[in-house]
């Protein structure tokens, strides 16, 4: 397909955004789009500097044989930060609260257009840091990793509650489930995770750190390691034994059942800058 | 910001992409990118031709004070007839087989690569159809939905095996469990799914049909319309008592559980063309 240079540059950067952290031979351009390597150098050097300008992400490019460019997707400051206010305010609503003083969460959790601006600033507080795969556990918090690992264009992995017979053999935990006191057990097919993986855990909202636990020990079942746990909101009025440290977008600071009012403030992640 | 051409073709193209089947007034780009209206109208034919020619999407500029313009994504028939005939090497992988004669699945549906992919055709399949939101059952068919849902840009619902006192109140279902023959119960919570909506409901694998049988009657039950059904993959093999149409992408034709053996099909998905 021939292409004039403008042409050029709406397809190169659709290829690139749809396959983000994956190095990408220039020939794969050259060739697809009939045209010179020195130009798709430089057309390479024009995307560069709008995803960089705009926010985008960042464009590296590998030289040498085994060399090629590679896309970073990023998010700014401040557009993170307005997300992330914007997404306190939604919180913030009272017919969010349930009975029990739990929230309301998964129409957020199901709207890809948010989905995906949460994967952005997730992503990018953990950037440099090598991540092989995304572990969540069922049910919420799959549409959350499933959003991570996109940007990150790794494999996420599901850990369940209960046991499935289309996931094969499994390697089960015991955790304690701190809503209700109780030791419970969580189980994760053998074939879903390569040891020595570097694993980001993320789910939907931290309340006592049970389940953030599991998963924990879980990877060392599996002989994989911690690269750092990050979830859409905790609950500062919680005490809780985590011994991890751990990113949250959204922090709940007060629920107040009675009045139906939730304070909901930007969370952790912020702190010193994403 | 200003940019040059070139480099607005990249924040156009990026913007688009990422706000699909949404109506963006020109005057959003003209704005941000501090240029005359009738550059940008410009610069969004270069898009379209760009978008149309290498299979990306098409681009519809509505003219008049409400205008804009609106990006649907989708995908050639061929690089969607190859996709799938890629994923049938897969699924015919012998380790797949497990005991009960089920297929592994987990590890494609956990690749978000394979999931964007996936979700573009099936997108298309439905094309020009009025959809609001797509449904499915946890925990496996949340990723899928949640990539149809990303291209389609509306959100989708999780329909539960058991109650989980975050979901507020339920309105439940009975339907009957094919591989058990029992019949169960399946949950959907009250606020999650507005009246009238046109949903499209999309699975991982079918077998006997059930589980879409009950999606089929919480649809009713929440005033909504079936626009389609869609699935992963589905059994040749089986009998179903299925009262409705649905696509697959792929059909597996036969397992030989005593000789490893799986023999998978492209789908119904492809019958006259894609």
């Amino acid at each position: 397909m021939k292409l004039r240079r403008s042409e050029r540059m709406v397809v190169i950067s659709n290829y690139l955004i749809n396959n983000p952290y994956q190095l990408i031979s220039l020939n794969t351009f050259a060739e697809k789009y009939e045209t010179a390597k020195s130009s798709i150098s430089e057309d390479i050097g024009i995307v560069k500097k709008a995803f960089e300008e705009a926010g985008i992400g960042q464009v590296e490019t590998v030289t040498g044989a085994s060399g090629g460019v590679l896309f970073t997707p990023s998010i700014s400051s401040e557009e993170a930060k307005s997300i992330a206010e914007g997404l306190c305010q939604r919180l913030s609503e009272s017919d969010r609260i349930l009975p029990g003083g739990y929230i309301y969460l998964s129409d957020l959790l199901s709207t890809p257009s948010i989905l995906k601006k949460v994967g952005r600033i997730i992503a990018k507080a953990f950037s440099g840091q090598q991540i092989d795969a995304v572990m969540t556990v069922a049910t919420k918090g799959v549409p959350l990793a499933n959003a991570v690992a996109e940007i990150l264009n790794v494999p996420f992995v599901i850990v369940r509650r209960d046991l499935k017979i289309t996931e094969g053999s499994t390697v089960s935990v015991n955790y304690a489930s701190g809503s209700s006191d109780r030791i419970e057990k969580m189980f994760l097919s053998k074939r879903s995770l390569k040891p020595n993986s570097n694993v980001l855990i993320v789910d939907d909202f931290l309340k006592g750190g049970g389940t953030i636990s599991g998963m924990v020990s879980l990877l060392s079942e599996f002989d994989c390691h911690l690269v750092g746990v990050a979830v859409f909101a905790d609950n500062k009025q919680i005490k809780r034994n985590l011994f991890v440290d751990y990113k949250s977008l959204l922090t709940v600071s007060k629920i107040d059942v009675k009045n139906k009012k939730v304070d909901v403030e930007i969370g952790n992640l912020f702190d010193g800058g994403v």
